[in-house]
């Protein structure tokens, strides 16, 4: 199969993996829930950051590479991805 | 500060760790995107799933305690909001 | 059924009404997919905001109502979480 | 521009319309909240299902014009469109 390489999202993955461990000390440290609940929206931001950019990376390398290419394709994905944003 | 304990969700919370350490897995085996992004799509339910029973149990916990008639029941509805707000 | 009364919300559903006619326009008149695209994001952020509102008042009302000692709280905190898992 | 035609989703938003304009007959009628939250939520439903018909068909349509075309380019974006569809 001819894919991307997404190894470039290591280090925000790994963050995450960080992240995670930060909440169940927090759990641990029996923290205030608010506080809890706020780190949790945190970790779904990075996911969805890093999510966009797996997208990303996929339609410009996978979806592209399935077609002959086109010169405004990468506009095309930009502008996709604004949306997909949110 | 009166509030729950919410270390029942500990189990959950490493189950999301061993997830996540998946996903870095996947990247470093240069599995499919689509694939890596399904199970970008699980941990984000996993987490969701903890988010929704660390809120249950402050409503249950917190919240109620607020209540025996006082003044900070609403501080704590804004504070709720803002949180569901992300 | 004691409840509170969501009538300061009809502004803003009225004004919700006005944007998915506003999509049917664009969706007649072959407007770009992107631009409806967003105008769907807009949508979806005044249904959300509109959402919350109704959320607070009936933590506000409902909710506290059934809190004078009543046994009935958690049953409230169940539905509630019902809806906020969609 | 060279874009596709969204008119076969028409009738969906036109739903949408009736459904928002329900929320505001249960706001007059002063249904209870969880009633219209959880229309609300059938709302945001119906509102995300024609964002993602549209999206499919921009993916088809713009996207795929905007290169030469290859023949798996449908199957990728089916592939991608069922993860988004989350």
């Amino acid at each position: 199969m001819n894919h991307p390489n997404h190894k470039d999202k290591l280090p925000s993955i790994k963050r995450i993996e960080g992240q995670v461990k930060g909440i169940a000390k927090m759990v641990e440290e029996e923290r205030y829930c608010i506080d809890i609940l706020n780190q949790i929206k945190a970790i779904k931001n990075s996911i969805s950051a890093v999510e966009r950019k797996i997208l990303q990376t996929h339609l410009r390398g996978c979806v592209k590479n399935s077609l002959d290419g086109g010169p405004d394709f990468d506009s095309k994905i930009d502008e996709l991805m604004k949306v997909l944003k949110r």
